[in-house]
């Protein structure tokens, strides 16, 4: 039997009169978008065009909520609001998308926190269970992606819900599952095959390779990939190509 | 076999650290809520307290989306927007709500427009029609409050969605069956005996009765009372106990 | 004595994250910049930035205030404004700036409404003195943009605040000064030598010249020029270029 | 000579629809006003007319500025803004604030932050270099609020600004002239009495007492008091009372 992996990317991330983002070559590469909600970019509209593009292109929906932060692209850590807040906040976000997405006979099928909410899920239980508790709300199917080792992982399992591990591709991991700093040397891998090669290895590991050599055993269920620039479309398109290569499908998670 | 009829208030209009309405004792004396979405008034948090409230008192859970200006409440007409735009603006509010509404095991029942938003689909056949769009691709059975004779009734009709046909009790109907101009002679109504009467005339009657006399057959679902200081309440009140002295009962839409 | 003109340009309407426009290349055409307040465009930053390249390479700095209507992009109308209000709207725009570009060791020099608000300034009375005092109240000697034959144009003139009669390359005018709605034919010049040589001429005639050859004697002060793709750019060079080479002087307005 | 010292209060921090604060009592009470800057509350029109009411009442008008964060009411710490970004932030609504005061014919006097980003510059000396640097920029005559042993009153010092050092008549100091934290037994003084006390003492003394008796010579030159209820205009009052009839002079910092 073949192996599978999901190629997961941030989609719909233009404003009002603002554009970002090669959404359109992007969606030719990934089998699942995270649709950003309108709190740190996308807007109603945007939601839906995008929401509309998955459709045409056979690519799993999947929300992308973060902090209401748009000025700071929700790359800012906010402190200091409650778990009912925190619920509430994405709560919010994840059932406008899956309005939208019943506007176009589909349905949001994964969760994927965005940025600097993202990082503090991963690091603080109490911020994880309030993400999974919105979640579940929201749909109890709903596939939560997750880094393995965090507390977001943990509080995943502990509420029952759907899982999907996520690796990156571009990204140096420290032996204890965490990423290495972006300052740090060998932290960002810019080379697409290498990061090709990575991506393979992972899959066919079912495990993860830390800069010391130090192994991981924890299956991958979908691979984070980027679109911002020329380069990173390329490292996608790397990716996808290597990996079925060596035969393993390239399918949203779930 | 006896009569019935709907209350409804706009609730839910707080907004961070700013407090608005009267929203603990207008849940005691109304049928239905329409609740703020976040965009000219509310937010995730207090669309979630409001929601628990409704739940606890057994009112019935509807969406008050409006315009995206919180600095206006809503109140001041946004022009060109495109039907898709419009669409996607009240289908992302609304199915916010929705979400929440399900984390607190109730379900969205109703959508009425808020504000200016709200006069422009009276009036114009296009924005109705985007706007029904929008409440039948969140949930076909979301009963549509509409004001009769309006434009926006007739999109409801065409759409074959639920209708709730609402009446004022405090404000005066010309012979078209619109609301006469606040700046008009008689256009309010201030005293609750009176307009305790009115709206147990128009139930009984099954029509509204013009500043002049005339009167338009027009079954009502629903009325609109206010919160908005002792007055209000005040009126709402006397409504309430008109209506229940006369055995009309106050129950929830649909 | 030789002619002089100033060409303008709107700058700065980038957002957080999301980049628009070409202002560095923009930068080296124009003499004058309309820079985004953060309301419709811009934030904090962009501002602080913007200024800086402004004073880096002469050009003059104006504010570009809007509605407070970001996603949106000022575009929409937004109806319902007291004269109290739009002076509040502005004048806080216009500090902003002013405080920012003292920060820079700079002055703002001008203001050029942006988008809707601008049109309905232009013909609305009540709308253009709102704004105009707002300008008086930031600072009695801002240059005040306008397009002849305009509201806009008596307001300013009526509170004796300073003038720049505007002047458009790349759109076809009324006899009565207006501008051609964009849907009609001959509305809008491609041709970068086509809008050269209607600028040349205009300047040359102290006069606007109307589709159907008639003309509006008014000397213009300010040639407005777009920075939004290479095709504009290339008109706002053969512009300058052509004013250049006819010996008119392309320097600031004031 | 006889004493003198200013009370600084919050002030406009109502926003578009809701309603804020007792400002017309507050005004009768307090010699400088700290008038939010439609960030984290207020808004244009707000400031204008709570500018008017300072200008009738002869209060110091002064800026309070604050985080991006309308939902939170700027009490959220947002971490990770360079000392640019900082700097424009605070700059931006200084200069707003300006212009609407030298619409009114008035003067900004002073500054004082709001909220998080008011703690996080009391701790944090880049922060508080960035928040002095917007200061001077707007206006190197600017007074700024600081308490005193912080790292904002380093700044302030350092950068040659006039300060104002700030008492609490409702905090209890620890010996390191920090607050202490609200959590804590004896944190808060609710009775209007020992509150008035503690002022005219610290005013008398021209030093701060901890909660251990312990003494910090420091002279104060503004005291902060509150107008959320009833109780906080009483202790107000108080205060005010206290000090006059101690022939401590209440009057405008600077």
């Amino acid at each position: 039997m073949s192996d599978r992996i999901d190629l997961n990317a941030d989609l719909g991330e233009s404003f009002g009169a603002w554009t970002m983002g090669n959404d359109a070559e992007l969606l030719d590469l990934v089998s699942s978008a995270n649709i950003a909600c309108g709190f740190h970019a996308g807007d109603p509209l945007v939601m839906t065009k995008t929401v509309a593009l998955c459709r045409d292109k056979g690519v799993g929906i999947g929300a992308h909520p973060g902090f209401d932060d748009l000025r700071g692209f929700g790359r800012r850590r906010i402190l200091g609001m409650s778990a009912e807040q925190t619920t509430a906040l994405l709560l919010y976000q994840i059932g406008a998308l899956q309005a939208i997405a019943r506007g176009a006979g589909q349905q949001v099928r994964h969760v994927k926190l965005h940025g600097a909410l993202a990082n503090m899920a991963s690091e603080e239980a109490a911020i994880a269970e309030a993400y999974v508790a919105a979640a579940k709300a929201a749909d109890p199917d709903l596939i939560v992606v997750a880094m393995a080792t965090t507390e977001l992982e943990a509080a995943v399992t502990k509420a029952g819900m759907p899982l999907a591990r996520e690796l990156y591709a571009d990204r140096a991991y420290n032996p204890d599952g965490t990423l290495v700093s972006r300052g740090q040397p060998g932290a960002m891998i810019h080379d697409p095959d290498e990061a090709a090669d990575r991506v393979l290895r992972m899959v066919e590991e079912k495990a993860i390779r830390a800069l010391d050599g130090s192994k991981i055993d924890t299956p991958g269920d979908s691979v984070c990939v980027h679109g911002d620039g020329p380069e990173a479309l390329r490292i996608a398109e790397r990716i996808r190509s290597r990996l079925e290569g060596a035969g393993v499908q390239v399918m949203q998670m779930g």
